[in-house]
């Protein structure tokens, strides 16, 4: 595993190299995509069915095929073991539990004119949900959408997932079920991107998409942005650990290699100014790669994109992990929380040697929808505020509104605009 | 002007039509862009100086020629006039105390099982600003953008505009000085964003861009969005006038002009119950549209795009309003406020009778860069928030991880996840 260290001569151009990653937009595929959008808009349900047939080899005949039935999300639920309908029980509870306190509310004030001002804050109309099929079709990734919209007050979720040969995780219609989806199609890929976001006969117009996918999913969503509003579009998963003093070395490994286990390309970082601790962890990670049902996958994405960085001190370590952004931070150490108040750029900060990562995916509360890539930088969490947007209120007094109308007066004549000074004007000259 | 009655047999097909705006995605205007941006990046300041020459004309010979310095903000801001200083000053101070109330603190609670969970806020570390140059040089957007980004701790803002033949708005570097600009490059267009997005040897690479611009930058914020976060692409400006009861027919139409008159695809519509009043307003608009500095403007703005509405009664408008999600609404009635909450979907909502829209362009207090074309369906006013992101927190108790460690455990054996299973295993079994 590739080791680096910040008293390298060379340390700032490793490490620079070690976080570069650039999806390439390939041509080709933004074509494809642009054409599957024009035609699901010109052609509607029948096309949505056509690529769905093609695509998933979906065994429907008619487009209602392709629509499940709120009864059978709820067979799906009363089928599950009772231990795992009280683990998704206990996962959504918390969920919701942590996006009640991000709900936001209007506000209103008065100013010392008498004019009022504030925020209205509403609800979406109508969201779209992607959930990935097959291999990666998550239930977790159902509750972590689908709950802060249900908690904003969106009255209508609608669930795009595809079903290959028609075959379906049960466990994510259960999970449907549970957060409160207002309806569900088996379709995906950039059909289903552009049947959401301009609507069909059948599969009504939302004014938002949120969800992850494949290359063409990421594709449809920045094609139809401005249509609709889309969430971020994700990179590979990552996480940075930081540990030092007493630690479990096994346990730092295995929370670096649940999110090697991912992704080829999901990068798993790791920093201490221990150098025993390091040699610890470098350790048990070969040897848990020797054992993982995952092996392949991890071992791939800890040799090309994975590192042990020897740092100096807390300091230094601060400075790397503002750099690096990452999705998922672990602090291990007794000052966590002290150190987790100096950084300034993550998803989500794990404090402390009881935290581990997984946990955040599935049950913790907060959103497993984190920026990816560094764009911790600039965005957050996928949140009830992803669900809910705001109106600007104002409201002039007779009195209030002549000392803001001459001065928009003045204003809009230095800008040239005669008419917004007009129009200002009335309401002081009156 | 247009006038249409819900009461015609075709009313929604006509009023689909009359909102109907899309934007033409011009394949050779996205080749250009993607070619200005990879040249930036590859050869830095020295391109963004040839395309600065080149495009703007600027007479500058070396790079630092570009950036203005803070003696130069502060000597424009010195040399207005006592009339325009005291008005740039108010509509300053008002808009940093509306954006204050909007600025939004961390939080962290124990759950019942003592583990720590909460969501710490940060504001980005460094923003880019546009700023458009020439004609639609406009103080009031430097103020619009620059204060929220203030107000949410944003330690550096860069600005950007173009300076066509060399040329300044006096008024533009006022506002820069006023608002707390950290610096100001004379560029603009695509090179400007990519330069911002990437950065340069002089100029910092930013985290985000906001502020409006031609179709070059429009072009170049949509293709680098991810590698730094933008706003909204905004469409034409839109008003949406709401009006029964007593009314000035002369005002209304004053208001309806003032969008009319920024640009010939700009949208003024005006709705109401009251034939008469509807009358009225359609004879103040032509008799201005004759004597308006922009009549040429907002005469193809009014002849292409505006239209006269008369609805059965306010039920209908409303339901319409919420159809369209006007970038801007008056509400010019006594129940403006109790018809406010109604309102799902609007940018900012300007209620009573002397609230004219040029208020909110200039001092109200709140934004003007809010959601065009629709968009107010799901995205909302720039704002401190937009200059703010959030990391989850999470710490775990030793006992309190027992309980969230199993049901992680349960659910990610579910996904297939084993690494996940056993890092959250570790703690439980521990």
């Amino acid at each position: 595993m590739r080791r680096l260290s910040t008293q390298d001569q060379n340390f700032q151009q490793q490490f620079a190299e070690l976080l570069a990653f650039e999806t390439v937009n390939d041509p080709e595929l933004l074509k494809t995509v642009d054409q599957i959008i024009a035609d699901v808009r010109a052609k509607g349900d029948v096309h949505v069915l056509a690529l769905t047939q093609q695509f998933d080899r979906h065994p429907a005949t008619t487009f209602s095929q392709l629509e499940l039935t709120q009864a059978q999300l709820q067979h799906a639920f009363d089928d599950l073991s009772d231990d795992v309908r009280q683990a998704l029980e206990l996962a959504a509870n918390r969920i919701r539990e942590f996006h009640q306190a991000q709900k936001q509310d209007g506000w209103t004030y008065v100013d010392a004119l008498g004019n009022t001002l504030g925020q209205k804050v509403t609800p979406l109309d109508r969201v779209g949900i992607y959930v990935p099929g097959g291999l990666a079709s998550y239930p977790s990734s159902v509750l972590m959408n689908a709950i802060p919209a249900h908690v904003a007050g969106v009255p209508e979720i609608i669930m795009v997932v595809p079903a290959p040969n028609g075959e379906l995780n049960p466990l994510v219609l259960a999970a449907a079920y549970l957060a409160g989806v207002s309806r569900v199609f088996t379709i995906g890929g950039a059909q289903a991107v552009a049947a959401l976001a301009y609507g069909t006969a059948t599969i009504p117009q939302v004014d938002k998409i949120t969800g992850p996918g494949n290359r063409f999913v990421a594709a449809a969503k920045r094609a139809v942005f401005g249509q609709v509003g889309i969430d971020m579009i994700a990179g590979p998963s990552e996480i940075l650990v930081y540990a030092e003093g007493e630690n479990n070395a096994e346990w730092l490994a295995m929370d670096l290699l649940s999110q090697a286990e991912h992704d080829t390309v999901a990068q798993a970082i790791f920093i201490t100014p221990d150098q025993d601790l390091l040699e610890a962890v470098a350790e048990k990670i070969e040897s848990h790669l020797a054992d993982l049902p995952k092996a392949e996958i991890a071992k791939t994405s800890i040799a090309n994109r994975g590192a042990l960085v020897l740092v100096k001190d807390r300091a230094e370590a601060i400075q790397l992990i503002n750099q690096v952004a990452p999705e998922h931070l672990e602090l291990c150490l007794d000052e966590a929380e002290a150190m987790s108040a100096e950084i300034r750029h993550a998803g989500a900060i794990f404090m402390g040697r009881y935290t581990p990562e997984a946990i955040g995916d599935y049950c913790a509360g907060p959103n497993h929808v984190l920026p990816t890539s560094g764009t911790a930088r600039f965005s957050s969490p996928l949140g009830v505020y992803d669900f809910q947007k705001r109106s600007s209120l104002i409201m002039c007094s007779e009195q209030g509104v002549k000392t803001l109308a001459k001065t928009a007066d003045t204003l809009a004549q230095q800008e040239n605009l005669d008419a917004h000074a007009r129009s200002a004007r009335y309401r002081y000259q009156s």
